[in-house]
């Protein structure tokens, strides 16, 4: 735990350079990303006018030994880093305390703060906006989805640009990572496994592969671009959990491939969302997102979609565009009153209405004709059926069907495993898309 | 031709609401896209904090009807709409001049610019970046590149984000749109007479299909990125009228497609760079552009490859990014006495070391062994051979090989062409790409 306990005594203004050129910084954390950041701006990164000095860390144990060794001042006191006044507070703790309390009070002093916790923006986005917009400082966190990527901040600059009505996109590296390997053949426990041993999954990995990880930053996304303020909990969430590599094989096969997909439409004013794996059609810009990469569709916009892509986790790559976030956070005006504020609205979305890949498992299964027949009577229409796979001495089939409301595929397929004696797992598909 | 002739006396301030807050435009341009921006901003853009008033629009024809009627007031004389003091000026004229000296002028007079004018960023580019830090005056060119995704004043904000080594990119809709055509089997001559019906190719096409829009855009984005003022003809510029539909189908058997592509790397100091069609691995992430699509693939960010993709054209695209940037300019900071003017060198791009895309045909050819001993004799190494194509009565065989620079693919290719009296046609191809 974090204690308000004893500790060397910090004070940015003190410690300043008579020059005064340079952003101080008080690091909430010194984790890997945390040490990633203080190990950029000790290196006084190459291109930046301005350079940043740490003033010390948050840490929870103030003997284990860091990488900045003594370079980075330590302290388990958060508010001596605030008392300290710092140009800009860096929030790289994680979790929702200390870091809620913490963030809350950088904001009630008017110190700005960039943060990489799509966590605590996601469970307790409605405080610390309102915090912001009340002391007008700004509240940055360019690195909380597609880390590497900078496009967030973008929008916000931009009204004409970021009047858009959906988004899709492939946003955690770990489900990413893990469903490439199995389309290339290995099991779950495998490529679980592989994950762990390159440091793209936690020890832990529940908040990657249960889909909760995903899911918060659709609720980021979903009050950045849609104005909406939705508790994570209460969008459509699976994990990745149900999958066999030969679901995986049966996607290419039927003209596509399965991705950790995050989805959500505004249009009109009606908000719909989902998180979890979704067969996508070959020819949709996320299908050739693989491994560790992350990608975000935004539609639209006044031309056509818009695609960014690149690294999404990584603590240089997070590292890096914290400090652009210091930045401008530094150079950025005094914001409105901010507009976000004003304008979110809280939302609870529906399940949206999407396409959807079925699998069917039995002793043995009707011929794809009665298949179809039972499914198009309950109102479901197939787009593509795989051959019958009589591997492991049990009958499977996979189908696409075409889009319908999860009621709908969900009554049909009852139906099925009564009149067919099989047992029926389906995920969501997505339509394919230029 | 613009004429400094009379007109209706057009004041932005004596016009100005009282409440003052809007912000004044002056049009240098009214054809399409000028339109289209005086359309947006009489439609009192959704979204947008601050209303846009167009002060006025010059033109070269008074009398010509304008799709805007009557609501913008009409000039031919450029220094009256900025002796009207507006808040920005806009130039959507194309071309030189007269765009060049009014630009000077409303920099000189510290008046914020707007452009998506590549041509006159990549030949008078020295000048008027030189002009803006005098006056300490923001210069925006969003729409000049990829014209309907933002991402080019992101990084000027960024600098960790913009510590960039390389890029490539498909910028040019209309060649990317014919060869697209050109891949469904289409010949060339068809395929740019329906890009000129679907107005994506001008009735003259030479700057599109020659390579020139191109090679311009790639000397805005190396000023941008790799902080060189390169003249666009210094760039390797290659059209695409050398290209044939044959040429398309066996890109594709042989493992990718053929995108017009421009692509530069300044890793360490040396610049490289071409523009022209290219061989693309399938893997590559610019194969899948497609259409009018444009994207850009920037190289050298702290944690991998970032991809940009979406419109890269058209009058409602250009002009939500033109205003997003009359919003932004006006907005922003003055600029520090700004960085690119001081860091800019300039540089004479080298030719790059490339993969290469060959096709040879002639009345009868070596067969592929023979080819490949005369080319690896010479130092060049081939990757992938397609299978002897007779044709036309002609044998035509099409070769893949590896990196070398371009002295010595001529070199090699001439060898071949004496020894097995054949023509040789050669684009370059790009290295395979996670």
């Amino acid at each position: 735990m974090f204690t308000v306990a004893p500790a060397t005594r910090i004070d940015a203004r003190a410690a300043r350079t008579p020059a005064q050129d340079q952003i101080a910084v008080a690091l909430l954390g010194l984790g890997q990303v945390g040490s990633a950041v203080a190990r950029l701006a000790l290196e006084s990164c190459p291109g930046m006018q301005l350079p940043v000095r740490i003033t010390g860390a948050l840490v929870r144990d103030l003997h284990r030994p860091r990488p900045t060794g003594n370079r980075v001042p330590l302290t388990a006191a958060g508010d001596e880093l605030l008392d300290g006044a710092p140009d800009v507070v860096v929030e790289v703790l994680g979790g929702l305390e200390p870091a809620r309390t913490l963030v809350l009070r950088a904001l009630g002093r008017g110190i700005p703060v960039v943060t990489a916790n799509k966590s605590l923006l996601a469970v307790h986005g409605d405080e610390l906006f309102t915090a912001a917009a009340e002391t007008r400082t700004p509240l940055r966190y360019e690195a909380a989805v597609l880390a590497g990527v900078p496009f967030l901040g973008t929008f916000t600059r931009r009204p004409l640009a970021a009047s858009l009505a959906s988004l899709c996109g492939v946003v955690n590296g770990t489900t990413n990572f893990i469903l490439t390997e199995m389309s290339a053949g290995r099991a779950y426990p495998d490529a679980l496994a592989e994950a762990q041993r390159r440091g793209f999954a936690e020890p832990d990995p529940s908040n990657d592969v249960l889909g909760v990880d995903a899911a918060q930053k659709l609720a980021v996304l979903l009050r950045h671009f849609a104005h909406c303020s939705v508790k994570p909990e209460q969008i459509e969430t699976t994990g990745i959990g149900g999958l066999c590599a030969r679901d995986l094989d049966q996607a290419a096969v039927l003209g596509g491939a399965l991705k950790p997909i995050i989805a959500a439409d505004w249009t009109g004013h009606d908000l719909s969302a989902f998180a979890g794996p979704a067969f996508v059609a070959a020819s949709h810009s996320l299908a050739r997102i693989d491994g560790v990469q992350n990608a975000i569709v935004l539609g639209g916009a006044p031309g056509g979609d818009l695609l960014f892509a690149g690294p999404g986790a990584g603590p240089v790559a997070t590292a890096a565009t914290i400090l652009d976030d210091v930045v401008e956070a530094t150079e950025q005006p005094k914001p409105q009153k901010t507009v976000e504020a004003h304008r979110t609205r809280g939302a609870v979305p529906a399940a949206p209405l999407t396409g959807w890949f079925i699998r069917l498992t039995g002793n043995t299964l009707p011929v794809a004709p009665d298949v179809a027949d039972l499914l198009s009577a309950r109102g479901v229409w197939l787009r593509r059926v795989s051959d019958d796979d009589g591997r492991d001495g049990r009958a499977t089939r996979w189908l696409v069907a075409h889009p319908c409301d999860r009621g709908r595929i969900e009554a049909a397929l009852a139906a099925v495993r009564t009149a067919a004696a099989c047992d029926a797992h389906w995920i969501r598909a997505l339509e394919e898309r230029a």
